[in-house]
């Protein structure tokens, strides 16, 4: 079989992981794509819902005994753990596989070993193949998850070219694209959980929800996290049935985090303005900007970020820009703060 | 001869009128590539400063007789007019040119009339080559000026992600990269004025002067205007002897622009600070945003655009953008205002 079948058969894998990103936390979102001795695709799978098969099992059911002797390619080393459902590595072992291609290695310490697992059973295995898509794509925020021990935070704002997030009275509708709000509501589908300050929530009547270009609520929403000490109206839509919503006050940044780890979220995308912003910032807890940068000027009214603890220039918080799209008529940047 | 031949001498006059940028006002910079009948080049030239040849003349210098025949790429129209050059079309016609392709139509009433007259004299000629590429690129500023009768402003700024221009404390070198400063100095190098207010030399004491990578003063330096009744002390950079400095007081751009375009200017660089640019913005009078956009953050400091008269989200100054690069780790954008 050549680099080229595996190398197509990864980035379908990635493909499957990317489709069940948001439905997975506690868990990882894997992709896994099961190739006959000839190099066909003989199993697809991702991972379900928690309590659910992971991705290998999911792959392997749809193979069946077209699995024997092939290659499992897989974004994740299979697991060696045996949770909720059995090892994966077992399973492979045991469905006949010779060969296991996987992206990145496990570094969760209760799960890891399965590489070791299926070489000791004479399975061929090979790591690292698409290792930097996969880390900085579907298990991004998973992986921070396990070295950090809290939630990947993803600010989003959206704003002119000078920064502006709403006009001087205030008004903000719309400053981006309807080609950016819709991309706003898939980034939403796929993240645990959306958080925003009580003060947007009251300024915007934010739902927090996510949709599909339609308009309709898509099937899994996001958990719904409101920071902050102000009392929020019943009528809030916030607090309407769409979606689970958790108020946590007080507004410290790391305690919420605490709270939202141990509820198993993982990925988290920090809507809110400028004030929860800033508070964030200075809590030193984004780890990745996604900006709409509208082509427009105000010239005044609210910035997109408040105090985020810098005096002088030397302080600046610096980031690298990881990628700059265009989406609809804005400018879309996705940068991570500088070590 | 192919038209890929006719289209790659268009890409090399492109770069001969590219080259002089900045240095023909209030003439248009022009390239001119002859080829001879086998499709060789055979003569380059581009527009002299004034008083000197038109690009057509150079280009004839160098190909001598072996232009007769042969075809003549211009970027613009050659001229029917008897200024302080004889005209250009006369001369094409005269030198035995049987061809002539150009790409941008002449829009000077007393200039105009070239294609005829060449076409007159029986020789084949052809408009529209890369118009659009010309008319955007080399020709822009200089079409502008023709149409309205003041120069093309682009407004330069560098800003954070978040819309600052300096930190809280007024701090701001350096907000944006090597990379950028250095493509800075060379538009500046290609215009005919740069302007900046009378606040932007006190705070920064800015020298507005076109250096090269190594730091030193280009050839050319461009017109320095410093807009403002502020008064400016004897030793500020800006008066020194490197480069020419108009002191414009009062602070109106429509007067300042015209005064410039008396002057025989037709390119403006806008550099000063946010009053000055919300300035220019409120008097409709910027035709062009160049934004170097840091990869940082600040949440506190001053905004690169000051009041620009919008009050209301559907005030505000919707542009369109035209390009988006990186500029070492900064984003540069170049946006447009939309009518």
């Amino acid at each position: 079989m050549t680099p080229e079948v595996e190398e197509r058969a990864m980035r379908a894998a990635i493909s499957a992981s990317e489709r069940v990103r948001g439905t997975t936390s506690p868990n990882p979102p894997v992709g896994c794509v099961l190739l006959d001795p000839l190099g066909q695709v003989v199993g697809r799978g991702a991972t379900s819902p928690p309590g659910g098969g992971h991705a290998e099992v999911n792959a392997l059911r749809e193979a069946g005994e077209r699995a024997a002797g092939g290659t499992a390619v897989v974004t994740l080393e299979p697991c060696a753990h045996t949770g909720r459902t059995p090892p994966c590595a077992v399973a492979l072992r045991d469905a006949g596989v010779s060969r296991v291609v996987h992206a990145v290695s496990d570094p969760n310490p209760s799960a890891s070993g399965g590489a070791d697992l299926l070489r000791a059973a004479g399975v061929d295995v090979h790591s690292g193949l698409l290792a930097d898509e996969v880390a900085k794509g579907p298990l991004r925020a998973w992986l921070h998850f396990v070295h950090t021990g809290r939630p990947h935070v993803t600010w989003k704002y959206a704003a002119t070219l000078d920064g502006r997030s709403a006009a001087a009275d205030g008004t903000s509708k719309w400053i981006s694209s309807a080609e950016s709000r819709a991309e706003v509501h898939q980034v939403r589908a796929a993240v645990d959980a959306i958080i925003a300050g009580t003060g947007t929530i009251l300024s915007d009547d934010a739902q927090l929800t996510a949709r599909d270009p339609g308009g309709n609520l898509v099937d899994r929403q996001p958990l719904r996290v409101v920071i902050g000490d102000r009392e929020l109206p019943p009528q809030a839509r916030v607090l309407d049935d769409t979606a689970e919503t958790l108020r946590l006050p007080g507004g410290d940044p790391a305690a919420a985090l605490a709270e939202l780890a141990r509820r198993g979220v993982v990925d988290v995308l920090l809507e809110g303005g400028p004030t929860l912003a800033g508070a964030f910032w200075r809590a030193r807890l984004v780890d990745r900007v996604l900006a709409y940068i509208a082509p427009a000027l105000l010239g005044s009214g609210p910035a997109a970020l408040g105090d985020a603890g810098v005096g002088s220039i030397s302080q600046a918080w610096r980031l690298r820009i990881e990628e700059t799209t265009m989406s609809g008529p804005d400018v879309r940047i996705s940068a991570v703060p500088q070590d």
